[in-house]
């Protein structure tokens, strides 16, 4: 049997790394850059893996959506707060029998893509993975790498789907560590408890995880967010248990001083992800979030633009 | 009859700035100095007044309230972080005949002032004043001076007393803008309606008022904390009218960018009125108020110590 065919809309730390990763397992893949795409055209990838190094002198490397071959699936590792992108960029590259997983944090990316193209199946995925682009055409990848994956439904848990069976195979030939996730909506929400108050309160006050962890009133501040996101989740038909809430406070107390995707964009300069961590969740729930609400707007203040 | 005597518990740009009235309206008047005193002692005090410079050559300086006489009346003008060294400060210059008047920020310094001596009377002082120590015995009256003084009684409103109307007179002929009002707790709720929003989002997302004000969904966050203001003293049987809130929020429209306390000591590297504008308010109101602990537990971590 041809094996599938796989398309990266994103080639950054994530869509650049598990790309590669898929290249290097046999998969045909085609990569689409944007400041990147002259460099990585003439001389290819290189991955420092904490797994091992390794190069793709030669990749198949687009500007453009509309020059790409339409492949078997698409993995969309974009910042979602280039999602108003997507309307344009996918329907080229999609039909029918396609798979699009989008592989994006928050909530809402699956809905987006579902907007603009109608293709056999969408997935979502979680990367719980620590890897950065430390230069055009050069990533490295220092730690972890899990991948959970779900399949997305308009109206709840889609379990195990054909489609999303087939991607977990490919990706755990290719290496990667898959976790298949019967409830996606579930999974995202979990990843938001969080993501919600340590993403968002990093960035506001300029500080790693362990500064806030040790304030006592700081504490109460996180619980009470976690408790609200629990009350979003259930809105939406979503259980997280008591014990899962706990589990994320201790968890974060073992953590070394971490440093959250929002707060290195508040440092870069760069957009923070505020619409699908902070928006959406709130727009979804649809119930009376106060904290979240406030640490939301607030960070749309020092928000980079 | 004898004009009554003054101390001035702390001078910076306020009390200073006061002192110097009273003084040169006549009022024998004792400063109480810390890095300045040397430097007063020797040169006294210049006022760089929007309403006509002057200079005091010679003033009554003192670096400890030991050494002060006692007068009738004692002006605390400490930033409110201070507060704890009142215990220390007043008992040797308070007798029963002595007028105290907190001329400070917040909630509480009334109670604190009532814990350490037992004087004629307590007053409290709420300033609307323009005012900046730009060096060494040396101040800028830019704009501004009303005082809007209040009698102290710990079960609520106390009126008009004799204390109240003799310390008005005083401070009257020393050319300070007088306003009294007979409910000092309503008078203290209705400046936190301002500060507790304005002071501590301004502070931690360190911009001007311009800034939050031109944000649709900040000016949501802005009503959401003044309602919890109104609440909050609501529960202390103090009515504050919608048509306040309404004020506040039209008024700071028309106010010119403008930089809070609390937005200048975070960029001085100054601690911050925590406590008498957050921590106070919070346990004296006793209802829960989840947007203001939110920011005031925000503001605890960037708060420099």
């Amino acid at each position: 049997m041809k094996k599938r065919t796989y398309a990266i809309i994103g080639t950054g730390a994530i869509g650049g790394y598990y790309g590669s990763l898929l290249q290097r397992a046999g998969f045909e893949t085609h990569f689409l850059l944007r400041s990147d795409y002259a460099y990585v055209k003439e001389h290819g990838l290189r991955i420092d893996d904490i797994n091992g190094d390794f190069t793709l002198p030669e990749v198949n490397a687009y500007d453009a959506t509309t020059t790409m071959p339409k492949c078997d699936v698409i993995i969309v590792a974009l910042k979602t707060t280039a999602n108003h992108r997507l309307q344009d960029m996918l329907p080229p590259i999609v039909g029918p029998d396609t798979i699009v997983i989008a592989l994006q944090n928050g909530l809402g990316p699956e809905q987006t893509i579902a907007t603009c193209v109608q293709p056999r199946a969408i997935l979502g995925g979680l990367s719980f993975v620590c890897s950065n682009k430390i230069g055009p055409g050069h990533i490295h990848h220092l730690d972890y790498g899990l991948i959970t994956l779900g399949a997305y439904a308009p109206d709840g848990a889609a379990g195990i789907t054909p489609a999303l069976s087939a991607v977990s195979d490919d990706l755990t030939a290719a290496g990667i560590p898959i976790r298949l996730d019967e409830n996606l909506m579930q999974a995202r929400w979990k990843k938001l408890m969080w993501n919600i108050p340590y993403n968002g309160l990093c960035a506001l006050l300029n500080v790693t995880t362990d500064i806030l962890m040790k304030d006592p009133e700081m504490r109460l501040l996180l619980a009470d967010l976690m408790r609200e996101v629990q009350a979003g989740a259930a809105a939406c038909g979503v259980e997280i248990s008591d014990d899962f809430l706990q589990k994320m406070i201790i968890d974060t107390d073992r953590m070394k001083p971490y440093l959250p995707s929002m707060l290195l964009d508040r440092r870069h300069n760069r957009p923070m992800e505020l619409e699908s961590i902070y928006k959406n969740p709130i727009t979804t729930a649809g119930i009376p979030m106060p904290r979240i609400e406030m640490l939301y707007r607030q960070l749309q203040i020092i928000n980079p633009s």
